[in-house]
């Protein structure tokens, strides 16, 4: 534990919802935010991840979003298969090194019952060559590119599809590394050098507007120091998040792939000038890590706490029964207000469960419902709602009109999100500690002190930054375009 | 080719933009469209496809429009692993057999390159017990499931999710019967048989009407016989579109799965009586294959057409343009065009490309879009438009004034989409015969007549039915629920 988490931790409320709490254990507290939200839960298969319908809605959620800003980018979707040949992967040698490693090889067709009538894979149906389930998909993408790419006319060339991958994980964790995992990977042809890595950082520049805006994560965008690139990039670009340990997570990348891929997988193009030349491909990703990411950012002691843009549902709205009697008539009147807020394009929950009251209230809590509307026999006979924004707790909580709560409503829940963006972003500035030297980052990190540290990029050029790297599991995170010529360096996950 | 095919073929017209036509050869003309609209290709993965972005948008639609229908059922979405252990598989009898059969396996976890240089994978890291890429997940989700139920409170419970799946074809036809494809699996579980047994039909209804509205496919709905089945199921419940060829596609099936499911992944729950019970579940589900029925239904020697509702554009405005001085002025006439048809929540494509115009209305022509819409100056002067719908051709041809074409947009579209699902539906009802005997099913077939044969179900006991199936490729398709007590009896997809 750190010195500030400790001190935290002196100053913690006795009760919380969740059990430890964040300053006794980060790791643990982020298990259990999850179970108590009921997101997702460990597979039976080794590193996967079931993601549950509360979990999987904030997917749906920024999926829907992300998807409407790359086709905004002349982006279009498709489809390529699963599984690829290893031959493809054998074509590209750095990519190899970097993906070839660990992933799923398929080699048989059929399973059959062997003389103890167990289930095996049937000798018979041993494939002539192998495939590996996709780890990512440039060397497929790329093989199908050069077949449709013919002349400068039909670049630039933009694809993106959204699908699941699998490379095999050592020390998986839910949501933030595991075997399988989902998300969208695009992949873009151009016919320069220059309109390829413009694309690249164009792609970044919707990350991280995607990040701020939706996910309330505030993120360092920069390049990756040559030994982080992508295996096969020329350029890798990413945007960086702070969680609340002062890991760094990286939320996306972008990579300029030069014409690594275009020569391994022969994407030519008959330019202007009628001779023949490689195209100049990207590709930038986005997973179900970032989901992680946000538990991890705006996550209290309660639980999760969702942003209103990706929120299963930003509302969600409790009927206070004090008498079977009056049961129907508060359940009704609930609904109703419920078909007012959707007419706003709000989602939002009425929660008609027979479940006790308190009990309905610390499940919201803990699922990080971004504004809880209690209405009971008193609400409804005055024409009033009873609210309390998850960020600000209890101290916060007002019973206002009806009526001025619905024009209101998207103003206090845009309200809510730039809260979460601002105090998540001054954690993240109060945490980043500028250094001179590599004994200072030994010395920041030897006191258990929580952040990133900046330094002159100079200092990766530095023999000791070796050690004291391996010593605290240190990595440089990126090359931040805000401060050019430094480097932010810390743990991450 | 059968007698009626080659009737139409001595008609048809002498040139058409699809070489061979449907009468000259089916299957071939089923490639060639799907070439000609850009919709999809083979993948250099032996059984796979990549779906193209024009074939992937019909698929974002049908995602879309089916999504809303299912979670209207108060079904909620989730995701589950790729990967299933083996010894889930064989937890159930039936379902090995049905399944286990050919799929993909699992193995290992990681590459090598042996002494040769070449990737292999690594027999270090062969798996202690292999898994399969799901075929379907009733069993993964079963034992997920089994943790979450507990009491009759938790009944029902409503899980969907769309993913991709693998099932080794050895005939595998694009779209149609691909070895990975595309899907949604719905799995609920109940209470009581009465529940599962309403909801697998509850379902089914929800495909038929989707097929019927959606993809304008008219489409028969009924029971499977026993031996078509799913492996576990006690029912099975179909929508059966039919092909111009005459030959059925199973367009949708859901599954009342009692409680095989349940009792070999333990799924049990307390009732109101305070013991415990095995629940009743059911699955269902819709795939990829929904295209190739789409365009086997549709299309024409011209290529596909497609039904306003999903096609990836329901309108195409094509700029004519005469001189290049007055090139600026008509493209920015369609943007505007285009943008007031966006307003409308209609979806619309403005080809600005250099290409010739009678290349672009080929294009679009084999593209099947519903309405191409031309602009030139004369129309640009005059206020008008000049239309042309998909289905109905030049003979259909008019100009229009743009206030009156906008205006009528929605309505023109919609009994666009309502022709094509009467000219199927007159189709279909004009290829299914009443039969009595076995004989007589051998004899319409071997007269080489198009279509589907009904007669009472109780030929299905007629041991001289075996030999005829055999003999034509024939199988029962379903006990229709419109004509009780009969049985649909044809060649199928």
């Amino acid at each position: 534990m750190s010195a500030t988490a400790q001190n935290t931790a002196k100053n913690a409320a006795p009760k919380t919802a969740i059990t430890p709490t964040r300053a006794e254990d980060f790791p643990e507290w982020y298990q259990q935010v999850i179970k108590a939200a009921d997101l997702a839960e460990n597979a039976p298969v080794r590193g996967c991840m079931i993601i549950k319908p509360y979990g999987y809605a904030i997917w749906e959620n920024i999926q829907r979003l992300l998807d409407d800003k790359i086709k905004d980018c002349g982006v279009q979707n498709a489809y390529f298969p699963l599984l690829i040949p290893i031959e493809y992967l054998s074509k590209e040698a750095e990519h190899i090194d970097g993906f070839a490693k660990e992933c799923a090889v398929v080699t048989h067709h059929r399973l059959e019952k062997d003389a103890a009538g167990k289930l095996v894979p049937a000798p018979a149906a041993k494939l002539e060559a192998p495939f590996v389930i996709r780890p990512t998909s440039e060397t497929i993408i790329g093989e199908a590119m050069a077949g449709w790419i013919n002349s400068y006319r039909d670049l630039p060339y933009k694809l993106n599809q959204w699908c699941n991958v699998m490379r095999w994980e050592l020390r998986p964790r839910i949501f933030l590394r595991t075997t399988e995992f989902l998300w969208q990977e695009g992949h873009n042809a151009f016919a320069s050098a220059e309109e390829a890595r413009a694309d690249a950082l164009h792609m970044l520049g919707v990350y991280r507007e995607f990040m701020e805006n939706s996910l309330a994560l505030p993120v360092f965008a920069g390049e990756k120091t040559a030994d982080e690139r992508f295996p096969g990039a020329i350029a890798t670009y990413t945007v960086e998040a702070m969680m609340q340990d002062g890991k760094a997570l990286q939320a996306g990348t972008s990579h300029d792939l030069g014409q690594t891929f275009s020569k391994s997988a022969n994407i030519k193009f008959q330019g202007r000038d009628g001779q023949e030349h490689f195209a100049h491909t990207t590709s930038w990703g986005v997973s179900t890590r970032s989901i992680g990411g946000l538990i991890m950012t705006h996550g209290d002691d309660d639980g999760v706490i969702m942003p209103p843009a990706v929120a299963p549902y930003p509302v969600v709205i409790i009927p206070f029964v004090k008498d079977e009697a009056g049961r129907g008539a508060v359940i009704a009147h609930c609904q109703k207000l419920a078909a007012q807020i959707k007419s706003l394009g709000i989602r939002v929950h009425v929660d008609v469960t027979e479940e006790r009251s308190s009990n309905k209230m610390w499940k919201y809590i803990k699922s990080g419902v971004p504004l809880r509307v209690e209405v009971g026999d008193k609400e409804m006979a005055a024409g009033q709602v009873t609210v309390t924004p998850r960020d600000l707790g209890k101290d916060a909580k007002q019973t206002i009109g009806t009526d001025q709560f619905l024009a209101e409503l998207p103003k206090t829940l845009m309200a809510l999100q730039t809260r979460l963006l601002d105090r998540a972003r001054k954690f993240r500035d109060t945490h980043v500690f500028d250094v001179k030297t590599v004994a200072d980052i030994a010395e920041f990190y030897k006191a258990d002190k929580m952040g990133l540290v900046r330094a002159d990029a100079a200092i990766l050029n530095d023999p000791a930054l070796v050690a004291v790297r391996k010593e605290f599991s240190l990595s440089p995170r990126c090359l931040p375009f805000d401060a050019p010529g430094t480097v932010l360096i810390g743990r991450s996950y």
